[in-house]
């Protein structure tokens, strides 16, 4: 029997993922600007046989773009542009539920996932932030119970739409004159409470059936909205136990929805900071440290947490009535997680902005390759992953020495692949390609 | 002084321009669903030094799919797997203004824009059909000033979008820890009647400060927009004298906009149907004919015209009522143009179905490459048009016979380009890039 292989998805970001990542000598700050930079950091994962990529997203301009990129080009382009470039990883998306429209975005899936031959993924989210809605023509961000619902019935409607046209409707029939079969392209009539839909969908059922379906909600709404159709989670935790006991809590939530458990993977964030020595991966740790601009972190920091960054002392632990507040409707739980671990490590605002600055929340590790191999090996054989999002500080450098040094130290313990056994991006994750509701129904009848 | 040039456009459609063209024996059924044949297309337009290659659309899947294909892929999504695979080529894609929001619609346009080094193009619609408003939610369609009205404003608000991430923003300064100018990085706070929104936008201004605005609608209302915001308009006309009395038309709307008449390019369709001799052109044409299934073309016919196929004879003229009939609110323009040639030239439905089988109501021209020059020469010398929009009847072939027999005969006038000059799109069709608004406001402040 072959042992149970881990996951890797590289999460990419301009310079990287620590915010002072642009200032280092090496990095080009201008990153955010060059698709040719994300094609790049694409061929170095699928080079090490990473099971995707993945870009996260919102339509909104970062700050003032003053410390760091303003913005980054839309999501599904740059997934396009690296498909033409690289053949087997996974290439997955952000797209919001909340501002899109279900035969849109379910027709630019499709395209991406047959550009791509079976390889698109859609990190489904819902957008909470006020200066999201402030783009889409809302005076108020919608609340939280209504854009999961919004997004429930937005997968509804997407599933029927990738659906609607049959894997067996096109016939190319010359002679006959029949170009398809009408009976494999059928009207949806979806008819709900956010979506009235007709379709078909004017493009084939993706190669995949469906897009991989990602998600990344770690509120009780989110929680449950994955358990019911995600297929991949990532979420950001900072220990083992907070690993292991949403791990446990999400498979048991999948199997209550009636799904196998094993097609839905849980890939926590790890921001890995690599030296030969601990030492040496302690210096490049407080190297990028110190090109952080504090007064910036803190403007970030008192935003996310819907606070005043006037009232806040940088050399002060954060004040108490931020860290007693009740969950807030709208209130991002990785808020809650940032307040936890301030509290829990009793850190200064400083001290709490050095630990975010790396990773937003994620799990940032300093040490030898060994030393990152050995806690995602616990991890993933302790019950709290079943592989990971990977993300570099820096980028190309974080990831190009992840790949070179702790890559193969996976590989020696059996962890991690050699070769792609499959093309597509569900073959990848060793995921099903969902069965035709439409077929389904046609069986039973 | 050089001689005026034509400029070239080919218009893409899967296996061709005729409703037929799938069933020739050369032709790849599947041409609609291989992004690789899109792909090979752009490829034969460059080398021939087009203009640009333009890609129509709609959401919404085609009739039954049982007699031609029933969709295509994004084009927005084409367009990038072709950028990828061309160099100067421009890349022109429909989308639509009712059915999109500005802030998503021009990141990806800018995003295109930035990927391709500046050779994107927006071919605006207001998608008119009950079909689209189905498939988004609207129990009917929005009314036509409604949608022009929406469409003019969300050009407003696009090019304050463009602008509003000045092209000065990135500094990249990493001694100083200046990421970008917030300076030039600037909110739009656009409120209007259909739209609020606060920018800035999270991509850059496009390397063509916007993308170039193409427009296609010939009502009254249509060409009062495309007076105000095209820089390339798609026509369909069937004689030398429509074309001069539209690009007359236009161009006088254009001057009373306080807009420069050459700075917007009319670009009327041409379907080429070559031969060697007049007499294998019509063999070729014959062979097309013969393929089309005439009560598919009437099924289309009727739902063109919004009348019912059962109360059609295929061999007589159109119906007095229908000819008589006054132009309708939402009736389609082109709807009109049709009407026109029946009753011009006394056709029979099965006549006037021959006639829209090869190029749905725009100009084909069956002859020799001879013929063909001339007919363009004539076209562009007495006013009627500054370019074409090249549709081949078949493709690849339809495209090829063009570039090997006309285009070197329009070279030899004088007519048409040897090599490209510029890089862009813009520069292509000899246009400005648009000046930054916010740059104008602060030079006259
Ligand atoms: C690894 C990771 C990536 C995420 N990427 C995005 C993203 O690209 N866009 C976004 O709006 N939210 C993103 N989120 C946030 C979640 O989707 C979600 O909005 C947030 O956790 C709040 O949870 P809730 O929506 O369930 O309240 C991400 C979260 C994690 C852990
Ligand atoms: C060459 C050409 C291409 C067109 N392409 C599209 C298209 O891709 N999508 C679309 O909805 N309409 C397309 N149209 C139709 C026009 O945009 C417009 O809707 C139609 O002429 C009706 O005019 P009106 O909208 O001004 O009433 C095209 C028209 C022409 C002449």
């Amino acid at each position: 029997m072959t042992q149970k292989q881990l996951h890797l998805n590289a999460f990419l970001m301009d310079s990287g993922h620590h915010e002072a990542s642009w200032r280092l000598p090496d990095s080009d700050p201008g990153a955010a600007l060059d698709v040719q930079h994300y094609v790049r950091l694409a061929q170095i994962a699928e080079a090490a046989k990473f099971d995707s990529i993945f870009l996260a997203d919102g339509s909104v301009a970062m700050g003032t773009g003053e410390f760091r990129a303003s913005g980054q080009f839309e999501p599904l382009t740059i997934l396009t542009a690296i498909a033409g470039a690289t053949e087997r990883i996974g290439l997955i998306a952000t797209a919001s539920t909340t501002y899109n429209e279900p035969y849109a975005l379910a027709r630019r899936l499709a395209s991406v996932d047959h550009v791509s031959k079976g390889r698109a993924g859609w990190n489904i989210v819902t957008s909470a932030t006020h200066e999201e809605a402030a783009n889409f023509s809302l005076a108020e961000r919608p609340l939280q119970a209504t854009r999961y619902e919004r997004a429930d019935e937005f997968l509804t409607v997407a599933k029927k739409l990738w659906d609607s046209w049959g894997d067996g409707h096109f016939l190319g029939d010359k002679e006959g004159g029949r170009w398809g079969d009408p009976a494999q392209l059928r009207a949806i009539d979806h008819v709900g409470t956010h979506f009235r839909v007709a379709g078909p969908l004017n493009v084939p059922r993706p190669v995949q059936g469906y897009p991989l379906l990602v998600q990344a909600g770690a509120s009780e709404q989110g929680k449950a909205f994955a358990a019911k159709h995600a297929e991949a989670i990532f979420v950001a935790h900072q220990t083992l136990e907070q690993g292991q006991a949403f791990y446990a809590d999400i498979k048991a939530r999948v199997a209550a929805e009636g799904r196998n458990p094993d097609h839905v993977l849980v890939l926590p964030g790890l921001v890995p900071i690599l030296g030969a020595t601990e030492a040496e991966a302690t210096v490049m740790a407080q190297e990028l440290d110190d090109l952080r601009i504090p007064e910036y972190g803190l403007r970030q920091l008192a935003t996310f947490l819907d606070i005043d960054a006037a009232t806040i002392d940088l050399d002060a632990p954060l004040p108490r009535e931020v860290v007693e507040q009740e969950v807030r409707e709208g209130f991002d739980s990785r808020a809650r997680l940032v307040i936890d671990l301030a509290h829990r490590e009793n850190l200064t605002v400083r001290q709490l902005l050095g630990r975010l600055g790396g990773g937003r929340g994620h799990n940032v590790v300093i040490g030898t390759p060994e030393q990152i191999a050995d806690q995602m090996e616990t991890w993933f054989t302790k019950g709290a992953a079943d592989g990971f999002n990977v993300m570099g500080a820096s980028l190309p450098s974080g990831l190009e020495a992840f790949v070179e040094t702790v890559v193969p130290i996976l590989r020696e313990r059996g962890l991690f692949r050699s070769e792609y056994s499959g093309t597509t991006l569900r073959e990848n994750y060793g995921l099903p390609r969902p069965v035709n509701q439409f077929d389904v129904e046609v069986a039973n009848a």
